[in-house]
């Protein structure tokens, strides 16, 4: 699918939410929707004008024709209001605009700009949903950021970057370094690397605590390829291991494995995260599982659809999204295993580093 | 200062605007009134109550404890709604908010939460105009960062990693690499290496282009140290050098130079823009100067003050600033000499790498 076929799509929905046209304020939105990947622009949707306008400020005149050669482009740096003006003028009566994105401040200049002949209506999400299916080039990038995540990690393991006395912030550091050799424009988030009983905090930051014998090592990461996130966790243990963490990787990965299984266009999202949670909890461990399964990733690391408990609606053929139980044991450790995969009657597995327990 | 002395001024503040109380919604403002630092969450600083409340949600119950102890956590999803029920429910008839951050989806919920003896006053930029002048500790931290990144490119320069035949891309990640190594945990921003024409692009990303003998080689980047940014260019040229690159490096150092010495307390923005922004208009090269001369820089990488043409307002003693001139001359090269500093009777120059012109 091509960029102009994003918009096609993107048409048909105003269309049938009878609307004029949409201002896209966001800028994910607005690169999804034009290619154009600059830090201040807005973007313009007529109904039924294949054109959309394009507006961003003087520092972005070369990118933004060169990213963005079927739009209009035009050099205004307050974007918004000179697009809510231009619709107005345009003859727009009812402009849909993001209103999960546009702050009070900037909505009230966008009707002012507007004034009185234009009503606002608010189109939150509307572009998310179109970004919930992933095209063959977006799966295709996806695809190049988990290989870049994989062949980092590949390399961090069989170097031995894995070791006792190491800190984590070395680690971190070493396996960033990695995805960047292998074609990753950066980290797609901020890396996670815990060992010990910092493997038991789910969102814990890399510090100079030091590997250990006996030590999980959990190591979420990603890589960003093209504006495109990967999102994987491994969980390792240093030799010697207890019975104990023997017993919590096997759930998870069993919890885990589970939940790829379930993965199926139709399926109620909070079925999915109900299949890996129900083996954690006939164990006996529900409370150590306190996040959701997984959620969306994209041109964002965390984006819809979000997979868990309380989730509305179904799985969608062509969703990527991620499969990521835990089962953290407060001041001994924890294990996550997570994969990213994109949703088919066969789901595709991105991130293939194995999975199978490694003690090192 | 401590962090309980940040929010004193900040209720002095609220006092000024007749406030009852202000919530937080901004994730910067939160970490710089309380030092959480998660990725979700809000603050309610009330004006006649010393003790903040911080909500966040359940993946964050033990880093907000650690990370912010004296003030109240609450554990609640929707934290901003919560926090304005909250307030209202404390007797606050005026509510200050963050409505340059809080979208229209998000007042919404604020107000139905609050309900209708709470009244909600626009208090945009107030936390923002707080930051803008640095304490004792954020300028080590700022310190930290510049000396990571003078170091990253020390040894990148020694190293011989600028050379002919390598890419952009190679540069860069060797550049982020040794941040790393140097004490940074990440990058500051996205990394600019510009080599040859690419350099005229103010903000060039990194492509497989090959330096070239002859070529400008334009690196802007910065480190981050405990969420505080570092940001520096600096402009290196590939032997044989022509007459052309000698000219502008020297009237864009002479630029920069006097930039710096604009630097005072007191001093309008516009004319530190316009000190340095003369030395190259008188040069002839107005129109290839096209962004302003610089920015502040702490908890974001750019904050207030903008220093820039059409400022308005007046440099603190105690902020942290750029200084960027920059000629692009387009389809042939650009230059651009960057430093860091805070604002002082005698600033001082965080970004010490030396900016004499280096042929390499």
């Amino acid at each position: 699918m091509t960029i102009s076929q994003r918009r096609d799509r993107l048409r048909q929905r105003l269309a049938e939410a009878e609307l004029d046209a949409i201002l896209v304020s966001d800028l994910v939105n607005v690169r999804y929707l034009s290619g154009f990947t600059g830090s201040n622009a807005a973007l313009l949707v007529l109904a039924d004008d294949e054109t959309p306008v394009l507006a961003t400020d003087g520092r972005y005149r070369t990118q933004a024709a060169h990213q963005a050669p079927d739009t209009e482009v035009v050099i205004e740096r307050a974007c918004g209001p000179h697009l809510a003006e231009r619709a107005a003028a345009a003859g727009v009566r009812k402009l849909g605009f993001e209103s999960h994105v546009v702050t009070v401040d900037a909505f009230t200049a966008l009707t002012k700009a507007a004034g009185e002949t234009c009503e606002f209506v608010r189109a939150a999400g509307m572009v998310e949903k179109l970004r919930e299916i992933k095209d063959a080039g977006e799966i295709a990038l996806l695809r190049l950021a988990c290989e870049a995540a994989d062949a980092a990690l590949k390399d961090l393991v069989e170097g031995g970057g894995l070791r006792v006395g190491r800190t984590e912030k070395e680690v971190r550091n070493e396996l960033e370094a990695l995805m960047l050799t292998h074609g990753a424009d950066g980290a797609s988030f901020e890396t996670i690397v815990a060992t010990g009983a910092n493997s038991a905090v789910p969102h814990h930051r890399p510090t100079d605590a030091v590997l250990s014998a006996g030590d999980f090592v959990k190591i979420d990461f990603g890589a960003l390829v093209a504006g495109y996130h990967s999102d994987m966790t491994r969980t390792f243990v240093l030799a010697p291991i207890a019975d104990w963490q023997r017993d919590i990787y096997t759930l998870v990965a069993d919890s885990q494995r589970a939940g790829r299984e379930a993965l199926a266009p139709g399926v109620a999202l909070k079925d999915v995260d109900g299949a890996s949670r129900q083996v954690i909890a006939d164990a006996g461990y529900a409370d150590n599982f306190g996040h959701g399964l997984g959620h969306g990733v994209g041109l964002q690391i965390h984006e819809a659809p979000g997979i868990n408990a309380s989730a509305a609606g179904t799985l969608l053929a062509g969703s990527a999204v991620t499969v990521e139980p835990g089962v953290y044991l407060p001041d001994r450790g924890g294990v996550r295993i997570e994969d990213t995969l994109v949703v088919a009657q066969r789901p595709e597995l991105l991130t293939r580093f194995p999975k199978e327990l490694v003690i090192i």
